[in-house]
C-alpha cells in the first residue's frame, strides 16, 4: 500500500518551475528536493543565495523510490550527493554549502562570536519556531489552538527582539542563514492566518516588516511554488492526518 | 522559594576538581559551568582536548545568580562570555571554539563532506540518542522502562553501526565532536545499569568496545566529578521528579 502522503502534486510550480528547469543539468553536486517541504526550500534559498551549481532532482520522500534510497537510505529530503556521498539534514546541508564552496557569498558572519551568536538563533528557529508553527497547525481543538497562537506569538516576539534595528534582515542589511533557516515558515503563514486566526501584526511591528522583507527576497520567491499547491499538503496537517515524519516525530512529543 | 533542584553539591569534586583549579586564572574566555551538568561537559570536553586558555566559572543554573543573569539572560550553562557577550548552547559553543582558536587542534575534519558527515551523527546524537536515554531514567512504569531501554538500545547500534572500522573513534583514530558530543551520556551510563537494567554489551560489541574508549580518554576522565555527587542528582531524575529546562521539555513533548 502506497503511503498516505504519497498522493501529491509531483513537481514544482510557478516561479520555482522556472528555477527547477534552470538545474536540470548534471553536476557534482545533486541536491534531491520535495518542491512542497519547508526543510528543504531552508537549504534550496542557501543554494540560490550562493549562486553555485546544481543539479535539482525531485523526489516524494513518502514513495522512497529505489535509486533515492540506494544513496540514501534515511530517505529523506533535502538531501545532497557528491562523490556518491549522501548527506542530509537541511541545516548540515546548509552549513555543508558554507564549507564546501568557499568562493562564494557567505552565508554566515566571519566573526567566530557572530558566527556563534547567528548558529543560537538558527538553533532558536529549529527547536522553538517551527515546532510551534507545526503544533498550531496540527491542533484540532479551539482552545488548545488559541492558547498555541499565543504561544506562537510569544516565540516570534522573542526573535524579532534580536533582529538588527533597521534590518531589514535578522543579522543586518545581509541575507544570512538564520534567514534562510525561517524563511519557508514566513511564506507558509497565510495557512495559519486562514486557519488559526494569526496576523503578522500581532507579533509586533519588528516582526511584521521582517516578513516582508522575507517574503520578497529573489532567493525565497523563486523557490515557492503556487499557493493551490501547498493547499492541498496542509490540508493534511490541518487536519492532524498527516504521516511526514515531522508530524509523527511532534505528536510522540519527539525531537525532529 | 528557591528551585527544587537547587539544593545540590556546589562544586566539582575528584578529578573534575583539578582541572578546575587549573582554570582559576581570568581568560578572555569565561566558561560557566555546572559540574554536574552532561551538556556542560560536551563543551568542557572540547575545551580540554583543544588545550586552549580558559577560565572556569561554576554557576548554579537554578538559582540564576544575578552576576551570571546580566550577562547571559537565558541563564542556562553551558556559556561562554568572550568581550562582554555571552554564547550558549553547547553544540554551538564546539562549533564556536573551533572557530575561535583556528591554531588549536581540530576537533572536526577538514574535508567538507567528511565534515558534514560528523554534523549528521552530533545532530542524531542530540535528538534521538540523548533524549532516549532521558526517557528511559525518567519512565516510572516498568513496561515502559522495558520498551525504551530497547528503544536506546536500537539508538545506540544504529550510531554504532557507523563508528570507523578499527575505531577507537567515532571518525576513526582521531577524537572528535562527534565523539565529545556523546561521550557525557557514556560515562554516566552506570545510572542507567544499576536503575533500568542497562548493559553495554546489550548494544553490541562495537558500542561496548567504543564506550570503553570513551570513558578511558583523558579528556572525559578529566572533566569527571566523583560518582556519588552524580547519584544525588539522577535520584531526582529517575524518580521523575527534576525540574531542569531539559526535563520539563521532555515531559511536554518539546524539543530540548
Amino acid at each position: 500500500m502506497s503511503h498516505p502522503d504519497a498522493v501529491i502534486h509531483d513537481r514544482a510550480t510557478g516561479v520555482a518551475a522556472d528555477t527547477v528547469a534552470k538545474h536540470a543539468e548534471a553536476q557534482p553536486l545533486v541536491f534531491y528536493a520535495g518542491w512542497f517541504c519547508p526543510f528543504v526550500q531552508r537549504s534550496w534559498i542557501a543554494l540560490e543565495e550562493k549562486g553555485v551549481p546544481y543539479q535539482y532532482k525531485e523526489v516524494n520522500p513518502y514513495k522512497k523510490e529505489p535509486h533515492f534510497l540506494a544513496i540514501n537510505p534515511k530517505g529523506l529530503v533535502p538531501s545532497a550527493e557528491v562523490h556518491g556521498k549522501a548527506l542530509y539534514e537541511s541545516l548540515v546541508l546548509n552549513e555543508f554549502f558554507e564549507d564546501f564552496f568557499p568562493d562564494a557569498p557567505k552565508l554566515l558572519p566571519e566573526d567566530p562570536v557572530e558566527k556563534a551568536r547567528a548558529r543560537i538563533w538558527i538553533d532558536y528557529i529549529a527547536k522553538t519556531i517551527v515546532p510551534a508553527f507545526m503544533r498550531l497547525v496540527m491542533a484540532q481543538d479551539p482552545a488548545e489552538q488559541s492558547k498555541l497562537l499565543n504561544d506562537y506569538y510569544d516565540a516570534l516576539k522573542k526573535y524579532a527582539e534580536q533582529i538588527a534595528p533597521g534590518g531589514p534582515y535578522f543579522l543586518g542589511p545581509k541575507f544570512s542563514l538564520v534567514d534562510a533557516t525561517i524563511a519557508p515558515w514566513v511564506v507558509r503563514d497565510y495557512i495559519i492566518t486562514e486557519h488559526r486566526g494569526y496576523t503578522r501584526s500581532a507579533a509586533g511591528e519588528a516582526w511584521e516588516k521582517y516578513s516582508q522583507a522575507i517574503e520578497t527576497r529573489d532567493s525565497i520567491v523563486n523557490t515557492a511554488s503556487e499557493k493551490q499547491y501547498y493547499a492541498q499538503i496542509y490540508a493534511r496537517y490541518l487536519k492532524n492526518e498527516a504521516m511526514s515524519e515531522f508530524a509523527k516525530a511532534l505528536r510522540q512529543g519527539k525531537s525532529f
